[in-house]
C-alpha cells in the first residue's frame, strides 16, 4: 500500500484519544519493518504517558523480540530502548501524524528513537511549531524525514484543540446523544462504549457545562465514575441562583467539585451537555460536537433546528456511530 | 499485525460493494508478501467480473512487476497470471473473507491460482457450501489453507443476500435517506457518493417498490441515471389503480421498464425506497435497511416510530455516514 495509507491507520489512531491527551495533541504513529510489515499502530493516550512514536516503538520491538522487557515509565522506556534495540528496527518506517518532538519535556525527544535506532524513513504529516518543533529538520538533515503533505488536512484537523491552548484560547465542545432519528430524550440514549469515551473527556476537562434545566429534570451526577476518574467542576447556566437548587441533586454530592453560576475566566477546555434547547443557545460558541448517534429510532420527539455540520471524523463506539463535527457557517 | 487485522481489511473491502455483486456474493482478499507486506487490497466488485482473489492477485503482482500486462478478462488474466507470475507472490499470504471456488464458472477456480502461485498460506473467514466449494479442503491438503474463525460472523454477514439467493429466497432491502437528525424529508438529502450507492444498487436489483403517495408527491424518476445504469423495473404500491396515475411522472416515461401494482412472484432482489410510513408498512418483511444520514439538522418533521436496529456495518460516503441495519425483534 501507499504512504498514504499508513498515514491514514496513525491518524484514525490518534482519533480515538481526541480530546484525551488534552493539553497536548493527540498523535498516531505507525511502524514498518524494512520490509514494510506492518510492526505497530500506535497513538499518544493522555499527557503525561508516552508519546505516540514511543509506544509505537515499544510494541514493534515486542513484537521482534518477545523478551524486552521494556519499563513502563516514558523516561526509563526511552533510556533502555537507545541501548537495547539491537538495531531490530533499522531501516525501518515511520509514519507520525505529528512533527516529533526534539526537547526534553515530561518525556524526552521523540526524534532521538529514530535517529538512534536507524530508520530509513520518518513521514510527518503535520508540522510542530512549538518549542517541541525541529524534529523534522533534524531528521531531514540526516536524510531520513519526509514531510508528506497528503494527510496534512487530516492531521491539522487532529490539533485543533492544541492550537487553541497554544493561543492560550478556550476550546469549547458540545456533546450531544440522539437515537438514528434525532432524538435526545429518554434513558440510555448511548451505549456504554460511548459513555466510557465521554467520562474520560470528563476527567480531562476543566469544567462541564450543563443548563439549569437539565439539573433540576434529570438529577444528574455528571462525574467520571465508568473510569474511576476525576469529576469535572461544574457550571449550571440557570436564570435562577445556585442557591435555589435542590442540594440533594448527585451533581452537588461531589467532594472537591466547584460550582460556578457561570463560565470562570481563563477556563480552557470546557464540555457543555445538553439538549436541543442549550445547543440552540450556545452552538455558535462551540469548537466541536460530539455526536453519538444509537442504532433507534425511537417515538420520542426528535431535535428540530437548522444546522449545517462537517464531519471531520467518524467512528463507531459500541453499537453506536458517533462523529465530531465543526458547524459549517 | 495480526490475522484479524487482515482479514478485516478484506471483510471492510468486500462491504464497499454489498448488494452490488449479487447474485454473487460480495468478498474480499488481502494479499501480503513473503515478508508481510501488504500488497493490495481488494473485492469482487459485480457478478461476471473478477473474483476478490482474481483482482487481488493482478494489483499484488503490478506492484511487484509494473511491466505486466495481465489482461482485463477474467479468464484471459488467470490463465496468463498462471503462466507469467515468475514466483513473484511465492510463500505470500492471503486473506479471504470466503473460501475460495474451486470450479469453473464464469471465471476459472480461484483455488489454482493459490496452488500455482505457490502461496504459503491462505486464511478463509467463512466456507462456501455450494457447488463453488471445496476450496479451503483443496489447499489444505496442500497445507496453505486454514479457515480463521476470527471474523467467521462479519464474514456471514456479508452473505446473506447470497445465502437467501442459494435458498431460492427473496432479499428484500429497505433504502432510507435521512437528515442527522432523523428526517427523511426535503430534497437532496443525501450527497452525491450515496446517492451513486444507491443507484449501482438500483441497477442490479429485479425490482423496485415505492408507495403510491412518494410516486404523486415526489414524482421522481427512479432511475439509475448516476452509474448510466439500466433502470429496475418498478412496483407501486397503492390502494390507486396504476391507471390512475399521472403517466406524465419521470418514472412512467422510461423505455423498457415494466410496471406492477403487486411484487411479482419470483422476484428475487427488491429494495424498497420510501419515509415514515412506507416503513412502518413493510418494516416486519424487509432483510437489511440501508440508512444513509447527512450531516445536517433540520426543522422538518423526523420520522417518529419505535424500532431497533443492529448494525451489521458502518461506513462513509461523501459527507454521509451510512449503515446497513438488521431488525431486532
Amino acid at each position: 500500500m501507499n504512504d498514504e495509507f499508513y498515514m491514514n491507520l496513525a491518524i484514525d489512531e490518534a482519533w480515538k484519544y481526541q480530546f484525551l491527551t488534552y493539553p497536548n495533541p493527540a498523535v498516531g504513529c505507525v511502524i514498518l519493518d524494512k520490509n514494510k510489515q506492518i510492526l505497530s499502530i500506535q497513538a499518544h493516550k493522555k499527557a503525561g504517558l508516552a508519546h505516540a512514536e514511543l509506544e509505537a516503538i515499544k510494541e514493534a520491538l515486542k513484537k521482534l523480540n518477545p523478551n524486552l522487557d521494556i519499563p513502563d515509565e516514558p523516561n526509563k522506556a526511552h533510556e533502555f530502548i537507545l541501548k537495547n534495540h539491537s538495531n531490530l528496527l533499522k531501516d525501518g518506517i515511520a509514519y507520525v501524524s505529528l512533527e516529533p518532538c526534539s526537547h526534553q519535556g515530561k518525556t524526552p525527544p521523540c526524534v532521538e528513537l529514530f535517529t538512534g535506532l536507524k530508520f530509513k524513513k520518518v513521514f510527518i504529516a503535520a508540522l510542530d511549531n512549538t518549542k517541541a518543533g525541529g524534529g523534522f529538520e533534524i531528521l531531514k538533515n540526516k536524510g531520513i524525514s519526509k514531510h508528506s503533505t497528503l494527510c496534512e488536512e487530516r492531521a491539522k484537523d487532529l490539533l485543533k484543540p492544541f492550537y487553541k491552548w497554544q493561543r492560550g484560547e478556550a476550546f469549547k465542545l458540545f456533546k450531544l446523544a440522539l437515537s438514528l432519528n434525532g432524538s435526545a430524550l429518554g434513558k440510555d440514549i448511548s451505549s456504554k462504549e460511548s459513555r466510557i469515551y465521554a467520562h474520560k473527556i470528563r476527567s480531562v476537562i476543566d469544567l462541564l457545562v450543563i443548563g439549569g434545566r437539565t439539573m433540576r429534570m434529570d438529577r444528574p451526577i455528571l462525574d467520571a465514575r465508568l473510569v474511576d476518574g476525576k469529576a469535572p467542576n461544574l457550571c449550571i447556566l440557570s436564570h435562577k441562583s445556585l442557591e435555589s437548587f435542590d442540594k440533594n441533586i448527585s451533581a452537588f454530592c461531589i467532594k472537591g467539585r466547584n460550582y460556578y453560576d457561570h463560565i470562570p475566566k481563563d477556563t480552557k477546555f470546557m464540555m457543555f451537555e445538553g439538549g436541543e434547547n442549550f445547543l440552540k443557545s450556545f452552538k455558535n460558541d462551540m469548537d466541536a460536537f460530539l455526536i453519538f448517534s444509537n442504532s433507534r429510532f425511537t417515538a420520542e420527539k426528535s431535535l428540530s433546528l437548522d444546522l449545517n455540520f462537517k464531519a471531520i471524523y467518524r467512528g463507531e463506539l459500541g453499537g453506536d456511530s458517533y462523529g465530531i463535527y465543526e458547524l459549517q457557517k
